[in-house]
């Protein structure tokens, strides 16, 4: 007997690896001061990462240097990059969309009112100093461990 | 003179390609029947291509092959992905995510209401009929295209 | 006790994918009139595929457009591309490198003499006729098969 | 009149970014000590580099940790990873092919001989001291300038 369509679409997608995700169901975890993340997917083999992340107002991400380039949508809120719009840089609101290449360095990013925005990262991110020494490199493996270890607490 | 720490980000910066975009100020452009969306970033060296879409209750996107992986932040609406919960697949709503593997085989993607979501797919998607024979092969030229005729018909 | 350098590495490094491969030791399998390969790798999560060709003098590879990137390098012989050196295009020689940009059009690469060469492509090749309808879309997927199918001839 | 075929290529393929090398004919940098290399490619979008690399009989490369995957065909000569086979390693020779996944830690790569080998990194490498802290983030950036300044000492 022949195969129908939907069997040889239900043999061609078994095990390939889709994920989906009702992700007002998810906990936030924490990330860093003041900043929440729901982690929606780590890929090992080419270090690509996607989050949501949940930040407070008056949190701000340290100074950073992308090994990899990210994409954003803004959900809600204020993203101020680069000084923000009055400093010369962007002012990203709800509704936008960023591309943040590969190689770029971020001294501040910072969050004026309470905003969630969508991430993903094509690999690590380098955190350094104001001499550029490194302070972490945020990849996918330490992405893991925070999440797992928020997971941990919330269930303590 | 040393160079300063803003200075020195200045430089590195200049020229890698970062993108913001505004999106509410962009003009929907028709994809096909029911369904619009703004093109936010296409990518020559790797293929990838990031839109959001907005698609009218009814619509569907027709049976095709991913021949590379896609990522999807539902903003709005609802999206029933192989049938949907009700036909043993996923239906999808604002604040979900996915991911649909590289080689996945999607027979019918469709919206019973008006749905608006954020996508990017790393690659092309070949279009297909029920025997599996190429009807299209959607990449970053075609979606260029549609973009730049759209454009030219709303400014005609 | 504290855990040694090689304990870490080895917990780090257990289960990570990596490959070796004593080419040398591997048979070489038909993929197209003329032309035999070696399947180092593919991957599912990316479609990027790695392998080795040996194209006996003569044979050639049909018209295609590059779905995705590609990069050689010349073990031994001598491939013409787009021609030839003497006809506009390029001949590569035991040594030579080459990059092939996604979305690049090659509509015959020959082999005056016998050629082997390593080659990675970043996703799917699209074969087409003279009129650029599609032929065959050369994946991931159909360089298992073709692989698969040889080893089963060669052991049968 | 219609576009021939080839005039369809040629525009096509205009200003796409393909690479030939015809790498004999360029001289070898010095990389570290004992180790020279060909940068082929780097791209900035991405971060994937290409390269040759000549390893002098007693070289290695220092204890690092993959922030991306790398991919190797070996020219000739011979190179121990992880201690070699005889520490429970691997020995690669001419002709072999070898993939390191994207989070592995190598703690010494070494030569007992003359070595050329191509290789390919999809993203940056982290040099780190016995303890795992950071020496130096190797990347796409950095390897330009050490190929740039290497080009300057040879013209001097």
């Amino acid at each position: 007997m022949t195969e129908s369509k939907s069997e040889r679409d239900a043999r061609r997608n078994a095990g390939l690896g889709d994920i989906y995700i009702n992700t007002s169901a998810e906990p936030w975890i924490n990330f860093s001061p003041g900043i929440d993340f729901k982690l929606l997917r780590t890929s090992q083999e080419t270090g690509t990462w996607t989050a949501l992340f949940k930040c407070a107002a008056g949190s701000s991400f340290a100074r950073h240097e992308h090994l990899a380039a990210g994409e954003y949508l803004m959900v809600s809120g204020k993203m101020d990059i680069r000084g923000g719009a009055d400093g010369g840089g962007v002012t990203a609101r709800a509704g936008d969309y960023g591309f943040e290449a590969n190689g770029a360095w971020h001294d501040d990013t910072s969050f004026p009112e309470e905003t969630v925005f969508y991430f993903t990262n094509f690999g690590p991110i380098r955190f350094v100093d104001d001499e550029d020494r490194t302070i972490a490199v945020l990849d996918y493996k330490m992405l893991r461990e925070v999440a797992t270890a928020g997971w941990a607490k919330l269930a303590a």
